[in-house]
Formats: structure tokens, sequence, C-alpha cells
């Protein structure tokens, strides 16, 4: 079951039907949709074939109450038979709903919840039943940084995070660096994409915060992003610091920088040794410390509506393979 | 069931003594040892209090038998009544021999199996019941490679993959780049402890070769170490070819290469824009590319006894949370 279909659910919606054999054949999994909502209605059972679900996709936004029926999405995460639940919906930073709701309903019932909703697992992730949470496609959303942490270095005690984990704000100190002022820079990363038309989440440490947040809990710290201590922020001032740290070899990157449970938001003097030095464009790239003194570094693309898909799909396999094997 | 008490075999037993109340606490895991076996003998059961298991790794070399009783290993990995079995052995690459036949006995009980044991996996991985082995140390032992493969790129269709995966030979690549000649790069690096006394499996791509056939058959292919072309060897022509492409601006490389499911060993010339270029001394890197045109870059630690032993501790805990949970 979908809920969210904006660009994000349409293009995840898409995908599984695009992939529908592979799927089969690689993984032995037939995905069907149960019901595909959005914040005004829904189409469910058996008229979400695979060329009505194509159709669907072409629907004005907010159209599905149109083609289907109007009502509560409560009401049919309630009630409806299925295994996993998706997320592609946005949520608001302040309450995390209507995404918290949903979650927490899927949840109770024993369902998987997969998600690319930051909001509520930036303020709750430690309050819902973690295990049956993949939710990779909330922070880098391309690279799976939360996977590795989760899985590949559990029990190896992270120390320290710290990571560029915003792709507009290091594409907008990219053209910091070639030149450009403040708004220049804003206004042509808008239009080729990178930044969305009020780019104050990501310039000013919100959408850091919110992955700093997630990655904490990630780690077992109860610290939820009103926990995330929000230093700095990119604003006209920073044309100077990059311009300084240029003559001298260096570069300024917004980061998030979890610290045992500490988590903060921060610009970093970044030198030619460290590899989030050559982290550029829209990419983001994560320095991990382990227990035992390791440093892993891990790189790759952040957000993109195409990722974000891909890595919903890689968590419905992955929630289908660790969860519902299982029940 | 620990199986192997060499170097990393001793490690893992005092780490996990080390870390008991932290895996308690954190993770509510009591973790005991049900029997330690090396080659000869073994000590199991009451015996193997804490301390007990302490004064064991004073033990010299294969001196389980001594201690404990002498007997057959697959008798009591067929008898035993234990969770995981944990292989710190070394099986040989002609046929796998003996953890294979380890593997085949513990995952016929339906156990877990965790290992850092390469040529069972190189020549037999599909052979075996893939979701209850648990075999990142095999591979960038220090780095989770390969729970990044299974779970963190689950279904993206991997295409390629390009790594430095032997710690060894980029040692004394970096070593021939300093201008030492190969004879003396080798004794240096025997003397800093990063070669073996015989260093010709890692110089002639024979464990390049195995961790290109594990990852190749963790992405679904049917690629065992008999299918991996090694194409080049580090030999004395090997320091010209350096020399001359350090004057370019660039550095030579030894690789494994999968892509699709054809699996190589090769020497390649790297340029500053390729992040393998920056991975220096003993560390390993890898370039992964996905069917969905991303590119992602993962760097850290290979082998080394500290971290493979912490990293069969992360495997532990991971085959409690993914394979015991479900019996």
């Amino acid at each position: 079951m979908l809920v969210g279909f904006g660009r994000v659910g349409r293009r995840f919606a898409k995908l599984i039907i695009e992939q529908y054999h592979v799927l089969e054949k690689k993984h032995s999994l037939r995905l069907e949709f149960v019901a595909i909502a959005d914040s005004r209605g829904y189409v469910f059972g058996d008229e979400l074939t695979a060329s009505r679900v194509l159709d669907l996709t072409m629907l004005p936004r907010g159209g599905l109450a149109i083609a289907g029926r109007k009502g509560s999405l409560l009401d049919i995460i309630d009630r409806l038979d299925y295994d996993v639940l998706v997320n592609a919906a946005v949520s608001s930073y302040k309450d995390g709903q209507p995404g918290l709701a949903y979650a927490k309903a899927a949840l109770q019932r024993g369902k998987a919840y997969v998600t690319a909703d930051k909001p509520p697992l930036a303020l709750a992730l430690n309050q819902l039943e973690k295990q049956k949470i993949f939710y990779k496609a909330t922070v880098m959303a391309g690279t799976p940084l939360i996977d590795l942490l989760r899985y590949g270095l559990l029990g190896r005690g992270v120390k320290r995070v710290i990571g560029i984990l915003n792709g507009t704000s290091n594409y907008v100190l990219g053209l910091l660096e070639n030149g450009l002022g403040l708004d220049e820079a804003i206004r042509r990363a808008q239009e080729e994409g990178y930044a969305e038309p009020n780019p104050s989440n990501d310039l000013h440490g919100v959408d850091l915060a919110a992955k700093a947040a997630i990655i904490a809990q990630t780690l077992g710290c109860n610290t939820t992003l009103r926990d995330v201590v929000i230093e700095d922020k990119i604003t006209e001032n920073t044309e100077k610091r990059v311009e300084e740290l240029l003559r001298r070899g260096m570069r300024l990157k917004y980061v998030a920088v979890i610290d045992g449970c500490k988590a903060f938001v921060r610009l970093v003097d970044i030198g030619p040794d460290n590899p989030l030095y050559n982290v550029n464009g829209a990419n983001n790239g994560v320095v991990i410390e382990t227990g035992d003194e390791s440093r892993i570094y891990l790189e790759g693309p952040g957000a993109g509506v195409d990722v974000t898909a891909w890595t919903l799909l890689s968590d419905v396999l992955l929630a289908t393979k660790l969860v519902l094997a299982r029940n």
C-alpha cells in the first residue's frame, strides 16, 4: 500500500510496474498494489491493474479523490489487507504529522513500514518499533548509509559521524566558490532543480538536523530533532568565509555531526586530506568513526526523485526478507 | 561456538569477553561460548568461564587438544547445542576444506554461520543457504561492503564493482611509488606486518579473485573462484609501469572487477578524478555502479586481526537479530 502520490510516489509506482518481472525472477517476489492514496482520496483493490496505475500517475496532483474515492487514509491503513505500507508523503517538522499517525497505525497492526518521510522519524523514531521500519530513503537517499549503520556496523560502537548530507547546500556552497553571490547561487540552484522554491530548510540547517536526529536514533541515542544544535546557517556572510578558505586551499562544508549522542549542524573548514573535501555538487559524503578506531568513508547520491524511488523499492524488498518472512 | 583459534579466533574470544556487558546492556544479548575448537581439539561446556577462555588464549598454537579433549570438530558441530557457529579457521583454496564441511554441517542443523574464512565461500557460497551465512569479514574485513551489497543495495541492480580489496598489494604498490624495488618492498611490507611470509596469494591475485567471487555470488551471479580471470600479477615488471604512470600524475592499482557476472583481477591506471586514486597504504576502497546509474564509493580498513574480530562480533549480533529471532 502506497501513501503519498507526488513526484516520488508516482516514480515509485511506475518503478514497481517496470520492475515487476525482474523482482519476480530475481527475488521471487510478486509486488501488487493494495491501495494508492494521497491526502484527499484513494484507489484500491482490483482496480489497481498495471495500466490503471500508470494512468493514475498522469493525474493532476491530489487527483486520486476524483479518480477513486474520498476518505480518510488512516481508515484504510487500519482496515485493508496489505503487508508493507510505503510512505512517500511529506510530513510537518512541527509534529511529524500526518506521517507519524500512518506509521503508528501500520506498525500497530504488525505491518512493515517503508518511508522516505523524514519528520516523523526525526521526531520520534525511538518511540516506534524500529525493527519493522525501513527508512534508508530518509538520509542520503541514493546511498544506503542507514543500512550501513544498522546492519554493517552493528556492534562496532560508532562514536562519531560527520556528513555532507544536504545536496542543495553543498551545491550552493560550490557556486559560492565559483564567485557567485548567495542570491545568485540560490537562483541558479533553483533553475537547475537543485533547490526548492523555499530553500530555507536546506540552507538554515533543518534538513541536516533532521538527518542528524535520524542517524543518532539509529545508533541507539535518544536524540530527536529538538535536541540537535544548529550552530550555523548559510547566509550572505558565508560568501566571505568561502573565499578566504579557498585562498588557503580549503573548503567550507555544511555538515551534520553526531558525536557520541550529541548532534550538531555546522559549517566546517575541510582540508584536502579529508575525503569530504572532494564531495562536489549535490553529492553526499560521510565519515564514520567506530569504537575499534576504524574510519570508514561512504559517498554517493543524496536526494533525487529517481534514486529515492529506487531506494524505497530496495526497502520494500528488504522488508519482505527481514520482516515478512518471519510472520 | 568458535572454530579456529589462531590470531583472529583468539582476539575474537577476548573481545566477546571484554564486550559482554556492553552487549548485554545495549543489545540485550548474553553471549556464551558453547565450545572453542582448533584443528586438533576442543574445550566445551561449563569449563568455558570468562577466565578460562582468557587462559586458553595464552596457549601455544594448536594447544586446545592438550588443555581440553582431542576429537573431531565435525562431530561437535553436529552434536553440541549452540546457536551460531563462528569460523575463524583458514581453509584451502583447493577445495574450501575444512571450512566448507563446517559450514554445511552447521547450516544443515539450521544454525547461523558467521565466518572470516574466504575459500569455502569463494568456491561454493551459492551452494549454501545464504540467508543464514554472515560473512562480511571475508571481504574488506573492517568495512561492511558485503552488508552494503546484501541489504543496502538490494534490488538496486548493481552492474559493476571495482575495488582495491587487498591491502598487502596496495601497500607494496605504494612502496614501489616511493622508489623501492619489488623485493625490497615485499621485505619492508613483511617487516611492518602488512605481508605474510609467503605473499604470493596477495601479489598474484588469488586473494583478490576469491573476494571477487564472493562479491559476484552475493550479487546473485554463479561466479566462483574458478571463473575469475586473473589478468595481471605484481612482478618485477610492475616497477616500471608504476614509475611511468606516476610521471603522468596517475597511479597503478591492483583491483578486483565484477562487471555484470564476469569477474577479473587486473592492474589498472587510475587518475586523480577516481576516488580509488586516494586509497593509500593497506586501506581498501570500492566503487559500485547501480542499475539506476548511481555511483557509490566506500572506503575503509581491509584486513587486520583487530577489525576482523570486531566484524565477526558484528555478524554474530546480526545473526541473532536476523536469523535466531525467527526461529
